[in-house]
């Protein structure tokens, strides 16, 4: 049922993943008994937060380092619904690539495993300034960002 | 800057327009000073309720009439931020098609009418039941919003 | 730090108290970099859902039993601020009463066990109805509430 | 219905009001069909942001005129419940006081003029710094509110 988003990045380490699990609440449950569709990037979020956290990739130690990863596009697939005090996962993956930017795909299972939701996030690189408006596009990762792929490559996070 | 999400519906009339506006609420805004990324389906949504309330397609006649019409995609492409307390706008654009889905495309614009977001969602139709376990995925429109689409053909909502 | 919100129930059972932890998501912080208040509302109800699933009151099974706890009054104090990523716990505890409302009180901690926040809310207790208008306002607990206010009273729950 | 959550300020000026209106959106709706209690603080706060641009004392101005003014304090009445699709008007009434807190009340009322919810907030004053571990609270109005103060004491927002 899941799509393949990212084309497999030839010559590239394998993705890494992360999955973490979540519950239903009443306030994300709409009308029709089941989870509003606007609630699922914040479910995305939860998976991407956690995998990037692993990988010391995440918002604060990136906006240490000087830059920042901001959204530019996010595709959700909904498959089956999610009811309220439902348990569910989000497992993020996150494809290999060179450039400047975080491909990440997003799968989420209910109790019985199934896949209910999938859908993926791209985000380029911001350098960050005192002043928003100087923000520059990077077109090839930072230094810290190029240290995280290349023990990505290595094989270290396997 | 805009894409083309859906293909051009051959023989069918042009698309059904509504622009709404909004302001940029504190609390949609994160620690970047933007408009977190997930926000946007609420945007889209206003623009949504709007063209389907003006045409008589609302959620809440549609569930009067026996069918909803719960979203099986979404998407966004983020061009540029939206920051706290500016104004901007929402177009909803719906495209012809006669199949049991709703597809509509989604342009917000600042006030320099910068386009900052495009994005679209396609929903499906389901027969309502006493039991939501039972609702059952429509081929073809129901009655009602089939006579929608025959006023729309006739050109009378242009 | 705290306040007394609930008078002592004379002749009644302790209260009783769940505790759950959550971090501080990106989109619950603000442009100052500290948790929208307005989010607050969201943490009480993860405690309070768990207080109340503990002891087999939660809404579905309420619903269930005929009966809907519909949130009548809510306060909060805020002392310190949560900021991103910040692990923090909501305390949620439940005062006697025999009157047909729950009357629960919260309490934030950071990981230093500081109160950051504390508040209360206060639920009527109506009936359920096919046409929600006929709701009724409860002036006694239902017998399924009852039947948990004696367990509670008589000890079972401590 | 409406409760007095201000004592009135002997020798101050009668309050400031504004009114906005807004529509129920289907995301605050819950699984009872009604507004879930947790939305209601951004329906005050779109009443609070348009009293306080009215005044130019808005988030914006104030910081950059070198303070914030965090919410300290929130209650909320619920009385009758907000339904999809439901315009529903919110008042802001600002009440006197020369102390460094902004004391405001909220009415909303239905399209029948009920008043469904009532509350208030009380917001104080930090100065700004460029650590936000370094804010201060203030003990009096910082200079820029002092003047306008003093407008509206001498009955120029009259």
């Amino acid at each position: 049922m899941t799509r393949r988003y990212f084309p497999p990045a030839e010559g590239g380490p394998p993705p890494l993943r992360v999955e973490v699990s979540r519950q239903v609440r009443f306030e994300e449950v709409d009308p029709l008994a089941i989870v509003w569709h606007g609630r699922y990037p914040s479910f995305f979020e939860d998976a991407r937060v956690a995998l990037c956290d692993r990988h010391g990739i995440g918002y604060l130690t990136c906006h240490e380092n000087g830059f920042v990863t901001p959204i530019r596009k996010m595709h959700v697939d909904y498959f089956r619904p999610l009811r309220f005090h439902e348990r569910f996962t989000i497992e993020a993956i996150l494809h290999w690539t060179e450039a400047a930017r975080i491909d990440m795909e997003f799968i989420l299972r209910n109790e019985a495993r199934e896949v209910t939701t999938t859908g993926y996030t791209v985000q380029m690189m911001l350098t960050t300034s005192a002043s928003s408006t100087d923000d520059t596009i990077l077109l090839i990762p930072p230094p810290y960002y190029r240290a995280f792929l290349d023990r990505w490559k290595s094989g270290a996070l396997a």
